[in-house]
């Protein structure tokens, strides 16, 4: 035969020199890590895989040739999309070359690197740099540190096998001028920031190539050596006791890419720092909770978000090999599967050996609640399951702290997914990542008019401003607080408090799912508000889907369409229509993906608003979303209860329907002294009352009376199932 | 072993009855056909899920016992779902019992034909019929119709086990009454309609089941049996000679199941008649162009269609099943294979044994030009592909007749489809099919007002109204002239020419898909108007995406938004923005699932407006879909061209993004004597001159000098690569 197998190949060429200097040796990966894949990738379809796709893009890359432009453009243009490609080229180049012995690969690494050498020294800011940190190769220093977490790992395989004046010429004029740099500036190094934990993990990596200690000091504990910032004290400050990262999943996701490579890396030089233990071992629990913070593969797109980010991702190749390789949790490898890619390295090898032999289990998808903030007081991220399979439903309640610059001014948000679609949404950020003709691909104004405001969000608001007047460093001074959460069981529920985003305006949510045995749950919203003084509240719920249907009378605005307020982001939202809640009762049906969803709103003296962002947007900068509001205007204390209900199917290829009518009746709200209790009747006569305590502490005993019937149960939440009077 | 497998379970009890009575064993499936099903079953996996599916559906509905309620409902309503649920479970209930032998099946069939023998004959128009043809199981007559069809092959199934008086009262008392109810009343049976070949295939099979020459003869040749209608007669005129449909894709699909169903049956117990070879083999031609008409499995969603109706639909299960029992075309199994279900009939067994021996070969989808008219005289459906691969270029010109009550107007429209998507896109129809809070489910007044009129698709409005007024009669009198076509090589196009839709003006497009090496192909589009007086003409172009960017000068109406119009569909648009072409020019992007398509117009005088479906509905009956409008006022002949170009890609996974900017530089318009000539200058300084002659004769020579540059060719359209001077 010609051609000969894979493991022929990799077993008759793989490690074709030997580290006889133990100064030059690779070190984020050993020389025998890089045999047992050579030896085992055909074993392993997905990793082989991997490896055929990096070859076909490196050969490409060698036909191609060196080019190393000069930077000039924003985010998305060709300069900058070229230096993204040359580090990815530089990193599996390295790879390839440990993997096959094919000295081409070894000598392209090097040819680009020396390339980078003549160009480095004589670069000064970018030109293109805008309101972040700027960067040398890229438009932001960002940008700069993952090209050197990626090229480090690619220099670190070939560095051996180089000369001595080669070896000088990279050291020195690319990789210790890059980590000059980047520890210079405290802004990109020395912030407790995701930013910052890039430029940390690029340095540190480079300390343990360069054999400079010195460089994995500062990566460790800041440019001053001090720890008051540096790589552990982003473990200690970044994310909550339960991994909860502040600013969110989707930078989550980003930030994860750092942290798991570099530690794997201090796990691999320095393995009595027992770095994976670090902190109860937080670097694996940030891995965990940014899955369970995704439906259906995506984020929870909370904060700034792109709500097409999936796990499906760079970072979570990398996040789900590292941390099988430190748990061997089969789990992972059930999202490995669904990922249907690994990483090209030792721990994406084990994850493609391990499902190829049959090892993946479907990851324990669960009810969870994750604190937020680095003592884990500061709120919490609630999630509530139906269950532990994909279409599950999931109720979301935001009850977290800001989370810095990147957080959205919607204090006691929520989210509902259920039969594999998003349903009550979040816009996320407004940003065309990477499109250069939006912006450069940056965030777009409409991230702070819009997106950011509290009116965007399912969260109350009060006299058109936002949380905190949108402004970050008040809204950073106060965090919700997780009253009660009881996440199994039928009756599972959220409760969070809001004190200080308003001037004397205190506000709680408790979010209840109510198991309807073979049907989807209902979800009760009961968002309560204390107010001394008079104020209009709005309380908007934004959705997926078609208006199908509604009993409120409502006067449209049919041939002019108006907006609905002058800023906070009220100018965003075009009015369709407005009608009175008839006796405090209302309820809107739309469908989404052949299923109905019945909103239900038993809020007396509420007017109804449908609108949909899209105003005053010139430049299409938005997309064009529905949204409900409740307004209560002249108010003090008040109580909105809703409730959202899916039922039915429309089958469009049997062209069948089945439940397109709203299975519940009525919905009330009565108060009593000590708890308020909401009745729901369903169409056939059956009522299910959900009681809800003032005082949410756990195991306490309450007893109401409601219509004559005595109800007794203990803790935040009773649950009473009857027939109608 | 307990558990008996499948097959043994079939080869020991199928076949429990032998046919004592010629004159009442099964017909319409033989007795041997169900043997050879019963005994393969096991060895075609996708047979014997269906098998399995309805041994569940049909437990259940024994289960559930006799349910058959007065009518009462609408489409989608209780009674209509359980009427539509009873004739599926009557056909599956008699399969089953020849399949598996067991009595209980019968013993259903029996029961539940029992209980409409009670009822029918009490039934008389129902009492929600409204403007369609009222029928007295449903509240249309084609219902009734399409009850018949499933119901008498599971009656036939069982017949010869039932006694002589069940027979006699099922016979009587059902079918010969619903064979007589549809035969009586013209607007159901003698219409050249599909509605009518619903009823022709319902009572032909009821004449076969009770041996009744003179039903069968009705069904083929009318009621009074001269021919002039009837069965033969509706494949005469239903069908073109290419076999399409008048009416369009989606109720070709619609249409479908009776004929071949039908086709069937006479094959089965008319042999002599040679139904396949009726007509050059029209029954075998239709199934063909139905899958032709779609693109990813969706249907083409022109005239009144709902765009979600894909091949996965029982109509299309048949029709491939019974096609590929007549031509064994590979290809049709690798239809069923997407469509990944087959037919519980002996051709849907035969489709899942091939399958499972591996035969499948991909469809040969194609360029294709479709003749309209009983005789192919009344225009055409053009359609071009770039290649036979799922996610190929394609464009489809509308150059078809009007196509009955369901036809739109809008002559010489287009859409295009690219990289799996709908881009330049049709609304189909303003309905929700069977979701009764929309109307019952029926046409909404929005299908009138918005969704047939001429602005709703991208074709020439004049003054503002639609082609004949929106008049059928008018519409129906005339048709389009398909000038040229060529389908295959790397310049496909199609020209069609209209007049007589506007009083004095004449109009015809070129679509031309210009190859462009590894990237897609170019659209470019000439439309030209010959006109004696002077007019506004408007051009829409209804695309799928969100606009990312524009060269456009737009004054924009950001906070109220007014309507376009006052009528004709005008109404229902929203002004967005407006702006002038610059120099008779000017470019929109937009992204859709991450590719870039940038539609340039070189139309000079052409105002911009661009706009949104959606105003003037105040029920949230349409969906809200952008368009962008060139509009020439006050103008005689007038020339509109404009290039579509699909370019670049983002993926969000890797957050890259190639080629978001658009490598046309420019695109001009050349009028000579004889022909006009599209300049396109790419980026690089390429340029593509598209000579387009207006003597279409096809192997005619052209010579036309351009700037000096003299062009020959032969053919209506020609190409010249070169590079600007």
């Amino acid at each position: 035969m010609i051609r000969r197998t894979l493991a022929a190949l990799l077993l008759a060429t793989a490690a074709p020199a030997v580290a006889q200097d133990v100064a030059t040796a690779p070190v984020l990966t050993s020389l025998d890590a890089y045999r047992a894949m050579a030896a085992g990738a055909e074993t392993a379809p997905l990793f082989a895989r991997e490896l055929a796709a990096a070859r076909k893009s490196v050969d490409a890359g060698i036909r191609a040739g060196i080019d190393v432009p000069t930077p000039k453009d924003r985010g998305g243009g060709p300069t900058h999309e070229r230096h993204k490609a040359n580090y990815k080229l530089i990193q599996q180049a390295g790879t390839l070359y440990r993997l096959t012995g094919e000295r081409k690969y070894a000598d392209y690494v090097r040819d680009l690197l020396l390339a980078y050498a003549k160009l480095y020294p004589t670069l000064a800011n970018h030109p293109a740099a805008s309101d972040q940190v700027p960067g040398r190769l890229f438009w932001q220093s960002l940008n700069d540190s993952v090209w050197l977490v990626h090229a480090i790992q690619g220099y670190d395989a070939v560095r051996v096998d180089l000369t001595a004046a080669e070896r000088k010429t990279i050291d020195e004029q690319v990789f210790r001028r890059l980590a000059a740099f980047l520890t210079s500036e405290a802004r990109t190094f020395d912030r407790i920031h995701n930013h910052s934990t890039w430029a940390n993990a690029g340095v540190g990596m480079a300390g343990y190539v360069l054999r400079d200690p010195v460089l994995v000091e500062q990566a460790l504990k800041g440019s001053d050596r001090s720890g008051k910032v540096g790589f552990l004290r982003q473990l200690d400050l970044l994310f909550s006791p339960d991994g909860y990262y502040a600013e969110g999943p989707y930078y989550q996701r980003y930030a994860l890419q750092p942290f798991v490579v570099f530690a794997q890396a201090i796990q691999a030089n320095e393995p009595g720092r027992k770095i994976f233990a670090y902190r109860d071992g937080i670097v694996l629990k940030a891995i965990r909770t940014a899955i369970q913070t995704s439906y259906g593969g995506y984020f929870f797109p909370i904060n700034d978000a792109m709500p097409d980010k999936s796990l499906k991702t760079e970072e979570l190749y990398q996040g789900v090999a590292i941390g099988y390789a430190a748990t061997r949790d089969p789990g992972l490898l059930g999202i490995a599967k669904w990922q249907n890619k690994v990483a090209l390295s030792p721990q994406g090898f084990a994850v493609a050996r391990d499902i190829a032999a049959g090892k993946a289990k479907p990851f324990a998808f669960a009810s969870t609640l994750l604190r937020d903030g680095p003592q884990g007081k500061d709120g919490a991220l609630a999630i509530l399951r139906s269950g532990p399979q994909e279409h599950a439903q999931v109720v979301v309640a935001k009850n977290t702290a800001q989370g810095m610059g990147h957080g959205h001014f919607d204090k006691l948000n929520w989210l509902l997914y259920d039969n594999g679609q998003a349903v009550v949404t979040d816009y996320g950020a407004a940003r065309f990542l990477n499109i250069e003709a939006k912006d450069g691909g940056r965030y777009l104004p409409e991230n702070d008019s819009w997106a950011k405001q509290t009116v965007a969000h399912n969260t109350l608001v009060v006299n058109e401003t936002s949380h905190f007047d949108a402004k970050l460093k008040r809204a950073e001074a106060v965090a919700p607080t997780q009253l009660a959460f009881v996440g199994e069981g039928p009756l599972r529920f959220s409760i969070g408090e809001m004190a200080g985003a308003y001037p004397g305006v205190t506000f709680r949510r408790a979010l209840v799912q109510v198991d309807m045995g073979k049907n989807a749950p209902l979800v009760l919203d009961l968002m309560t508000v204390k107010n001394a003084g008079k104020a209009t509240y709005d309380l908007p719920l934004h959705f997926a889907g078609h208006i199908i249907d509604t009993d409120v009378k409502l006067a449209s605005n049919v041939t002019t369409r108006p907006v609905l307020g002058k800023a906070n982001g009220y100018q965003h939202l075009w009015v369709d229509a407005t009608g009175q809640l008839a006796n405090g009762q209302g309820r809107v049906t739309w469908i989404n993906q052949g299923r109905f969803y019945s909103y239900r709103m038993a809020t007396p003296g509420a007017q109804l608003i449908v609108a949909e962002s899209g105003a005053n947007d010139p430049r299409f900068n938005l997309r064009r979303e529905p949204v409900l509001i409740q307004r209560l205007s002249g108010a003090g204390d008040a109580a909105f209860l809703s409730l959202l209900e899916p039922h039915g199917r429309y089958n469009a290829a049997t062209e069948t329907t089945t439940g397109s009518r709203s299975g519940v009746a009525g919905l009330t709200l009565t108060e009593t002294t000590g708890a308020r209790v909401a009745t729901i009747t369903l169409t056939g006569g059956k009522t299910i009352l959900i009681a809800i305590a003032t005082d949410t502490t756990a195991g306490k005993a309450h007893s109401v009376t409601v219509n004559g019937r005595k109800l007794d149960w203990s803790g935040p939440v009773g649950r009473f199932d009857g027939t109608a009077q």
